[in-house]
């Protein structure tokens, strides 16, 4: 699938709107810093490296806006707008990690006039999008490996095409099985409250003709114990240091019921997702969002007037959990301190 | 709490309309034995105890319309009019057991004159809905004693008054906890695809003022492993002879994480819910509901166009992972197949 559900052209950042989505394909120009920070907060935009990628945008339209004469006081406001762009969402990592390399190139670049700087971040952030793309074919090429003929593959949220640069980590895998000659099915959790499984993973899927069933949330349970389900893949928002995996909530319930029957449990997910500077799974901050995405559907209301809610976005999968992470320089399984640690500085 | 969702009088059998709770209520009169099969049908009455109440009143109906002199041809008339009650809904057994007491009931007055049974089974059928408020009263005076003070208590579906002739299984526990002065409070799974937890469960608990909150169904994992959920409690559609438990789909997802955190997983049903004809749950038959009720939420359309769906509308808890049953002759745990036999046969 050439998806991409950000393109860039020419100080035009367009996004999807993954809001409407199935039913309405409507795209959104943002042509400012503080468009694309809207886009992330009220998820026009979402998936962990979707937002990296949005982010990079974000921080190149800023920079360009700036008026400022020499580096220092052009670094400081750009400090700013990075800012503003890292407080749009806490739990996904690549949003930090891609404002982190923002940085870290203007502050390399700050020899040259700040024309030039602006000029460098653009293709910065061109680069972080396209090497999206690139990590994820990676990862599917090592993830595929994995796959067993014939599987019938569960996955929770949307970890796909529409959740990265294009061609998706979880669903890259997925991808790569079926590329490989494998007839993969994917069953597909809706999972609420934002529906990303049934809006954004069906959606997708269908477009490039890959069988998929939908599931409600709590289904999955029920088709594993049947045999119906013979591996999970999903993505990630953050992982720690040890293995330990923040992702869409509902991820943890899939993966105890993974080790009740059973069945491997992969998470795939690029290196820019796993934050060394997180030592376990309890340190990641889990956003809680508005009560409203569970009482609401639209604007038809499910649930009585004034009923209190929780509404976690995310929650974590302990490493124990997790059969293998999928990354684009390979797969890590075992002793995720080690294997990790390995990994990331594999590419140093 | 008096509240009844099922109300007869003078030949009309009126139910409030569940699907349209909790912002509507509307009342639907139904004056035969077709317009409450309909009802069950199209869940305007839903839970294994309310459908059995609906069907002995359905039986009813069905038997004062037949134009039959002797009993013979009345009663062959009767078993057409149970037949077609009977075809609505196959997992919960409370509807034939509730057919069942109503066709045995007709035969051992086969000495009366046929207006007389008919006069007879209308009683019969309003002492089926009577008897099942006393018997969720006496389910929560011996479950309450399990649950501690201060518990927060998960529940799934709705097992409520909504679900029974009154008070409820589920929450008659809670009902009654709460009246021994127990500070409890209760997180309410939503419950896909038909929404019973966010529209039902919260509805009526907040009716009683009964702390609820509402939840997706794949939060309730995030929160045990966060130490904010003490025991689960959940009806039944059908308990087999050994303990194995058919529920609302999700149950059984619940029941593994209940396990995997050490909680207690409680299931609270009346005898009618035993069938002791099906030696476990692989013998229960598990109704599958047509896909629209997980694409579309009223007439907004959440999936892609002609997405393939799998609506199982209930799942199968194994006994090993329930803690103990709860019926209104006591508490049953540990050797199921001994207990339930015990239980089932004190009251004949």
């Amino acid at each position: 699938m050439t998806f991409k559900p950000i393109e860039y052209k020419d100080g035009v950042c367009r996004m999807i709107d993954q809001r409407l989505l199935p039913t309405e394909e409507i795209w959104i120009d943002t042509i400012d810093y503080h468009g694309v920070a809207d886009a992330i907060r009220t998820m026009v935009v979402r998936g962990a490296p979707a937002i990296g990628v949005a982010a990079a945008f974000g921080a190149y339209l800023g920079a360009r806006d700036i008026e400022a004469d020499d580096f220092d006081s052009f670094f400081a406001r750009f400090e700013k707008v990075c800012a503003v762009l890292a407080a749009t969402r806490p739990t996904a990592v690549n949003l930090f990690w891609a404002l982190d390399r923002m940085k870290s190139f203007a502050k390399a670049c700050q020899a040259y006039p700040v024309a030039d700087i602006k000029i460098a971040l653009e293709y910065e952030a061109m680069a972080i999008a396209d090497e999206d793309i690139r990590v994820n074919l990676a990862m599917g090429r090592h993830g595929e490996a994995l796959i067993p003929e014939n599987a019938r593959i569960l996955t929770h949220c949307n970890a796909g095409a529409l959740a990265t640069g294009g061609y998706g980590t979880a669903l890259g895998v997925v991808r790569a099985a079926q590329a490989a000659g494998k007839n993969v099915s994917v069953l597909a959790d809706e999972t609420r409250p934002f529906l990303q499984g049934a809006r954004l993973t069906a959606w997708e899927l269908q477009k490039d003709n890959i069988p998929v069933t939908l599931i409600c949330d709590n289904m999955a349970g029920y088709l594993m114990s049947k045999g119906e389900i013979d591996c999970v893949i999903v993505g990630a928002d953050r992982i720690a240091a040890n293995g330990d995996t923040a992702n869409k909530i509902g991820t943890y319930t899939v993966a105890v019921l993974a080790k009740e029957h059973g069945i491997p449990f992969y998470v795939a997910a690029p290196i820019s997702t796993i934050d060394m500077a997180i030592a376990d799974g309890s340190g990641i901050p889990i956003e809680e969002r508005e009560s409203r995405e569970v009482t609401h559907c639209g604007d038809k209301q499910l649930a009585p007037t004034g009923v209190a809610v929780r509404n976690p976005a995310f929650d974590v999968t302990p490493a124990r959990l997790v059969t293998a992470i999928i990354t684009e320089r390979g797969v890590v399984k075992g002793d995720y301190l080690k294997g990790i640690n390995t990994i990331v500085n594999k590419g140093r």
